[in-house]
């Protein structure tokens, strides 16, 4: 690339201690479809994190297959998922609800992106007063949210409580979750996760793997017929093993949130040297993503030397660009970027 | 895995080649979602072994990914596959297929697997007749197939002819298009292939790789579409590039045909090492699958010491067995496999 | 018809004692969807035949439509259909299983079209020996079969009985129930029938109505939410009232049942004179279908005076053909039918 | 029903001129699914007056099966449809197009419930610039709307151009086309309609009919194809008559059209008379729905007598109700209605 680039996390490749076991893990025969040696190490890391040896835990390619999947496997036909508007299942995965045979309703989010109780309630209800939309089943939200903003533990405490009292499952897509549970700004563990929701998935491809997905299900009889869904849904990688290697390695001396830690470091610095220097973020920085509001000319300018995304018009003056961070991401980039943005403000407070 | 397998060739690991290049390609930024260097060098090693600078190629994670893409894509909703009744398809991908919506009609095939144009011609007749069956649109092969034999240039032909009279799609599943490929009673090229075909793919799980295969489609509308059907099956994998490194490692210095030909030549020796032996073959060994008959005591005994798939009773005296040999196969294991069959037939032709 | 066909049962019209009550039941107001007086009352009298106020009972428009309910309603996506490989759903729906996501696995049945415990056993064991087929968890079949044959109550309950025993729901589907119940071969009643399956439906297209099936849900929590997926399917008619009314009408004064009584008789009169003419039957005749052997010579001067289906061809001498009656058969084809094949057969016994 | 309705137009039962021709049609054979005498002359009376004798022409049992065989017949798995946020495809069908597996992408439109050029390009756009939303390919839209306005020509030609422009396909739901082309404001004809749109539908339902719509496709392949369609989605009844005979009665002697006026003119008396009454109305009445506004206790008090649906709060003080009338409503029931109202606004301007 020709750019240095804020796109996204995963325009990265991988971490090394994540490929660092690769040949040794390559060189026997292993049972196939999940059943190897790695990937049964890399579940009982993870159940020994959420303190729950009955979880189910299996690994997929990818974050729509991971949400897909979990969509499938827990509704039935009539059933729909209540999101928030900007919710990733939304706008991104292609039409993958939908192509399952799900409805999704949606509420528009606040600028944190976060779905509230309020909103699950509001949803549910409107639906349940016509006779003729599909029945509410599952909320969906994410961990970090699409704003990179992150749930606090009595936040998700109370969206758990309503979906039990609406009968509704709640999913939690993890696909960052290693920056929102070492964000600042969280208070839940690994365990709290698990013990809050029905199903969730903890990222991999974000977090410094090649890809993969961990999905994490609680409900015994959803978790043993996962398999057939996953065969069924092409996401039964023959090789398991090398799903599971890469999991094995994320749960080793803390890798996954190590590297989740330096993601968010690089983005608190980059988010604070742009306030310092003047500039008002759209959404409080809380894990990799900075949301600086900037005058087109300025945007115009730092795309001529960076890759990032315009996220929103505000204005003819003013509009939201959108900064991702990752463990990779290089410091001197970090400081060019602001250096820019300070000779467009004329201060001189990027000191880093 | 205590006993040595000769179950499947998905058991063993990847090859070094394989692996070699991983940390370098993982270095450095790249486009997301297929669009890296890494990609577009393997589809260019692709497109000159086809000679068709015009095609379009992706790389999916998984095989059955790759057939339900590929039926999804080429067919309407009303329009049905002929496969025959062995298929990969039809019972081993989970319901994949009747999962996108699609109805699969079925011919049983003779002991070699393959689909030929009298059967192709019958099943579609049999539903033209009918008002009320699904429409058939499209033809799935497989080279090699389920049985391990390979289909000549003038099957492949002949099976071509028929579907573009009768206005119908072929598509061929390469789960081994390498063994295949590099058999001894193979006359077709890769080239071939692409121009016989309408869509096909090329196995990298089987044939070395950790995962992936490249599906190659001719009709630039279904071409171009291609990735929305990915991105909507969760088949899209962010870090593209971990696929496109290991397709670029296939294609260079031969090595996805190195690979398949020592997994044919093990599947040889140990075929030509039972037949000396007196077992009788249920159907020739044509690429990396060997189905000899044994007495149910031997295959007891066998099973003592090694993995393998009892693939058909056929009476009470002798069943089928299949062993699958890859280019990892141990010179050590067969010789020990031959063994103890010759002990049992009481011959001494295992020279290896 | 420039021809009088014995081709079905439904290219007749509707019975007069449907048609009489629609003017008046046009009159008033009536609530929508299924909640008007006529069905209400509909649903009454069959709930008083098969002694369960606790049945859930909803009207659809046509069988195929039932059926299809029947499987969205009860089965998860990775489930499947075990069913006769001569089975209405495999071969006639156009795909309609399929297209709601599940798979059908076959078994081949005898002459008589049923379905047995042990085919449904093979099929169970069969893709429960492999990993990678979908999970078999219900049971179709039709009663009377698409031979015209009818299960008896030990045949049923053999059947539910395995069906229990393996966790598999049943469905029957009722197309033809009316002419099951009224067979002379028949010892089961409405209630043995709810008694002993899951879901099943009561045909009133091919039974006088003029469209719509009565389908019958024995597990609550899939009853209560039948009419999301009748919805979702465009099978929930918004004025209701017209399939409760013909329902109503069905099942007052007995009507149901001598309509297919009338549909029997004139079978059994075809079919005997057919025999005593020489004819051999290719299943013995137990409904409304009546399936003589025929030399293709014969076949092809019937088809000059009559509209009938060639069923199979056995030889190049003879071949199967199906004559269907209904409540509506005029005696006077019947007997012209007969002289037709009695001047064929040189004989004279079809002295009707 | 205890109360009068104003619920809807489809608690009313069926127009007598539908009714009588039933008992002669239902007496003779006839051909099945639809090649029946009356069908075909239904479609001839139809062709007629779109003046294109290669139209094809279905009939459908229902308003949502005709949207959903309308999709699923234009669109392959990643197309997605726009619609605006009121659209009966959207909050009514209980998930159908869902469930077909196809996004809808809406946008929300103003209180006459149309969708705009404008608001067309807009959702366009806005998929076109993510890579990872589903590709629009149809836009829908329904006249009468849902808020009972109409389209007029050059509103309708403007979609038309945009949709052709942007290669989008045009389905036009007609559940209420009869009170839309009967509609004071309307200047369209049923060529109009069949000209400018890709796809549409003439809805008998609410129109006098029992059931049935009449599915009207100008592409000659989806054409052909659409009655696989109607197979697979149960919509295809067996004694296709009872819905030809019904179109063919109401393209007689214009009842069509007829029955329509009468809807109108009773929602124009009532409209009117509670105008003059000093009610304001939240949607120019223009067909079969008037919207008045109304404080919360006249809502409850005309509730006590009438039934009509609570459309939207719009605040403590004033609520918008839909009140809807057909060629059956009573003029008495309407005085009847303006009378509480009289009395409440304390005015006497109803002198009906």
């Amino acid at each position: 690339m020709t750019k240095y680039s804020f796109y996204d996390d995963y325009s990265e490749g991988a971490h090394i201690d994540i490929l660092r076991p690769l040949p040794r893990a390559a060189r026997d025969q292993q049972k196939a479809y999940g059943d190897d040696e790695f990937s049964e190490e890399a579940r009982k890391a993870i159940r020994s994190l959420i303190g729950a040896d009955e979880a189910r835990i299996y690994f997929t390619p990818s974050g729509t297959g991971a949400n897909l999947l979990s969509v499938a496997s827990h509704l039935r036909p009539h059933e729909a998922v209540i999101a928030a508007e900007s919710g990733h299942i939304v706008g991104e995965e292609g039409g993958a609800i939908e192509a399952t045979g799900h409805q999704i309703l949606t509420e528009p989010p606040g600028v944190d992106g976060k779905l509230t109780p309020g909103m699950i309630y509001f949803a549910f209800d409107r639906s349940w007063q016509s006779d003729f939309q599909p029945k509410p089943k599952m909320v969906f939200i994410a961990n970090a949210t699409e704003s990179g903003t992150v749930y606090t533990k009595s936040e998700l405490k109370a969206i758990a409580d309503i979906c039990l009292s609406l009968k509704l499952f709640l999913l939690l897509d993890g696909a960052r979750l290693g920056v929102a549970l070492t964000s600042s700004h969280n208070d839940l563990s690994l365990k709290d996760i698990y013990d809050l929701t029905d199903i969730f998935w903890i990222g991999g491809t974000t977090n410094g793997a090649m890809f993969g997905e961990a999905v994490v299900i609680k409900h015994p009889s959803f978790g043993v017929d996962f398999p057939y869904h996953m065969n069924q849904q092409g996401a039964l990688l023959a090789k398991g093993r090398f799903l599971g290697i890469q999991f094995r390695a994320l749960f080793q001396d803390d890798l996954f949130f190590r590297i989740a830690r330096d993601a968010n470091s690089a983005a608190a610095e980059l988010s604070s040297s742009l306030v310092k220097m003047g500039l008002e973020l759209w959404v409080r920085t809380e894990s990799n993503r900075v949301f600086p509001i900037v005058p087109p000319a300025l945007a115009e300018e730092l795309q001529k030397h960076f890759d990032f995304c315009v996220w929103k018009h505000l204005s003819d003056e003013s509009l939201v660009i959108r900064l991702v961070t990752s463990w990779q991401t290089r410091q001197y980039e970090v400081q060019r970027f602001c250096k820019i943005v300070q000779k467009w403000t004329k201060k001189s407070s990027c000191e880093l």
